[in-house]
């Protein structure tokens, strides 16, 4: 099927907001398999949002539109898709129901004007909602059907996933279960990871139409993930295609991946940590508590976390982490910061930077240069050197992310 | 004039990229006060690209094409272009002596399929590119024109600015000036700051056409950016009413304006520690690295940052930062953290954080509970209590802001 999207808000077309929605939605189809040709944005302006759907009828089976759902007078999109469909918009008691529900559960009294949202063109269906006020809308026109979803990126996503993409897989008598699985990469840059994974790529076009397709991803935080995704008769049949599958990717990267779907590297190394019973403690010179906020970020990181220093200035590396005095980017500077940090803190475990970020040189080297180390109680130090590339922030994204890395491996080991 | 953006890419498509250039587009048109109804996107296809292109001017006086101008065969907004002109493509000289300029810089043998970036519709005029390898176009359509600039955003806002912009005004016969200010604030959020603005607002508004426009930008990390935009004949006449109105605008938001434009509560703090002689350190539990790490991110913060503690565990305060020994999440707690750290790393100014961030409660306290606490060398410690609503990152994010902009504050007292 073809479906276009219509995301509607006068702050898109003013730049004030970044239309995030539509590539959620267009990520969704693409792993559907659902072709998604045209993209359109547009104000809250009732004659041009209905020409952009007729527009986009002509051209495609469904429309998605996202916005405009709310209880202001700018919130018109039921208005607009009424008169595609050719019909007047009537008060539904379910969606009414929903709305007292929810403004009784605040203890508030439900303001006249939010009354607007339970009005939607006869012969709409409506998408259930759980958290928000507006009810989705499934409206037939002709052979093709708009959906309306809330601007709201949770609610939009519920939506779509519980609701438009079966009733589109409905639509299209398409029976089949599309199942992924997202496999998270550190430490192979994107370009090499196609390379690497590229003979498997083949086999997969060899096997034709209904083989697993497998896409790629890469953040400068995370590393790339590597997503495969099937198409199968049930669920249990796509699972058993999507474990062969990671199976065989995994062969190929072995432990550059690092998680599956939603772990993060700072997740994954709190979960070792645990099953270790290890506590932490980190060390940063250019990374400068990037390391340390992102272990924080993770809830429950009190239970193996003991902290970190920020160790910017040359003398604190002395004073308080007992690097011996000399030149602070190198190798050895960050094993001593890492051992420094460890005993600081009371930690069995720890990790350190040093290097420089830029944009100017220190102690006669070049940015990018970057020194990280791990410290293990009763085991020898380790450390590494690399160059990155770029600014100084992504030298500090890197950075940090090769450091956690460095940690994770630390940790397998351990 | 009325603009429609048409954004190109099949990664947009599907959504494997975030269409952020619509956004800067939409928002620099906006700022000089041109109608932007309409943005599509659009893939790699011939066919799609000019009906996108056709529908656009149908509606609008000018089209800006974003995206596809590259050296591949998936790059063909060249060609869409030519056939909605109705004319061939011809290799330019110019474009062409650019190219190998650019490749002989790099000491680079130019591919082949980098010519295809001379090729351009009979009758369009370059614009120049500085960086990249791409020139931009300006293609007159009948009455109308088509601009094409390349996706790469750095390369696309140059292109913007100053050619494409200029060149809509000519047509417009506008000969105005259009110049902006950016106040930033912290510390008022975005409703309570529109209601005190409201007064010059209407104030304005009674001025009448011509009057300077006033928007609001709220970021969770950066506070809220109050944009004063004028139209003037000339630029010296746009900046006399553009200082008026940032003084009439300072005049009510007084100390919650922190900077200007470009200007970050780091780099205002980075300033005001230059200019005091002063030196920093920070102790962070909840924010976990947060504020070191903006701290860290401004080059040359080595001249004043110290460095941070991240006292993560109670044990790490009561040891290392000589915090008493007791519940860890109070406003004593925070003083001690600040002057302990300023005490540790030997700063003449300290900042600490010690709070909930969520999702369960300790000390038997909720999430949200933030304490914020500034220690300088010589003069009593101040610290504040503050209640932040939302997840764990929004917790730590608004945690980190209100004490960057404590310490800003206690700056311009020193």
């Amino acid at each position: 099927v073809r479906v276009e999207i219509v995301a509607i808000g006068t702050e898109l077309l003013l730049g004030q907001i970044v239309d995030t929605n539509s590539a959620t939605i267009a990520d969704e189809l693409a792993r559907c398999g659902m072709d998604c040709n045209f993209q359109t944005r547009v104000g809250d302006n009732h004659a041009r949002i209905v020409s952009a759907l007729r527009i986009g009828l002509d051209r495609a089976d469904a429309i998605i539109v996202c916005g405009g759902l709310g209880p202001t007078q700018d919130d018109i999109t039921r208005e607009a898709i009424a008169e595609v469909m050719g019909v007047e918009l009537r008060r539904d008691s379910m969606a009414l129901e929903h709305l007292e529900r929810i403004f009784s559960s605040y203890r508030m009294e439900m303001p006249e004007s939010n009354l607007r949202q339970a009005d939607v063109p006869a012969g709409a269906v409506l998408i259930p909602q759980l958290t928000g006020t507006a009810p989705g809308l499934i409206c037939p026109v002709g052979d093709g059907v708009i959906y309306a979803v809330p601007g709201v990126p949770a609610e939009m996503e519920e939506m779509l996933t519980t609701a438009i993409i079966p009733d589109l897989q409905a639509r299209s008598g398409d029976q089949a279960v599309i199942a992924s699985r997202t496999l998270r990469t550190v430490g192979i840059g994107e370009a090499k990871l196609s390379e690497l994974v590229a003979p498997r790529l083949e086999a997969l076009d060899r096997e034709g139409a209904g083989a697993p397709t497998i896409a790629f991803l890469a953040n400068l935080a995370e590393g790339v993930k590597v997503r495969i995704t099937v198409k199968a008769p049930d669920k249990a049949s796509a699972n058993r295609r999507l474990a062969v599958e990671e199976a065989a990717v995994r062969e190929i990267l072995t432990d550059a991946v690092y998680g599956l779907d939603d772990e993060t590297l700072e997740s994954v190394i709190g979960a070792l940590l645990r099953e270790r019973g290890l506590t932490l403690a980190v060390a940063e010179s250019f990374t400068g508590g990037l390391i340390a906020s992102r272990i924080v970020a993770i809830p429950g990181a009190s239970a193996y976390f003991r902290g970190g220093i920020v160790a910017y200035d040359p003398e604190v590396k002395f004073s308080l982490l007992g690097v011996p005095r000399g030149p602070v980017i190198s190798e050895d500077a960050a094993v001593a910061m890492a051992e420094g940090v460890r005993k600081l803190l009371g930690a069995d475990v720890a990790i350190a930077t040093t290097g420089v970020a830029g944009p100017a040189r220190e102690e006669g080297q070049e940015p990018g240069t970057v020194f990280l180390a791990t410290a293990l109680s009763g085991a020898a130090s380790i450390a590494t050197a690399m160059t990155v590339v770029g600014s100084r922030s992504r030298v500090r994204d890197v950075g940090a992310l090769r450091a956690l890395n460095l940690l994770r491996r630390r940790l397998l080991l351990a």
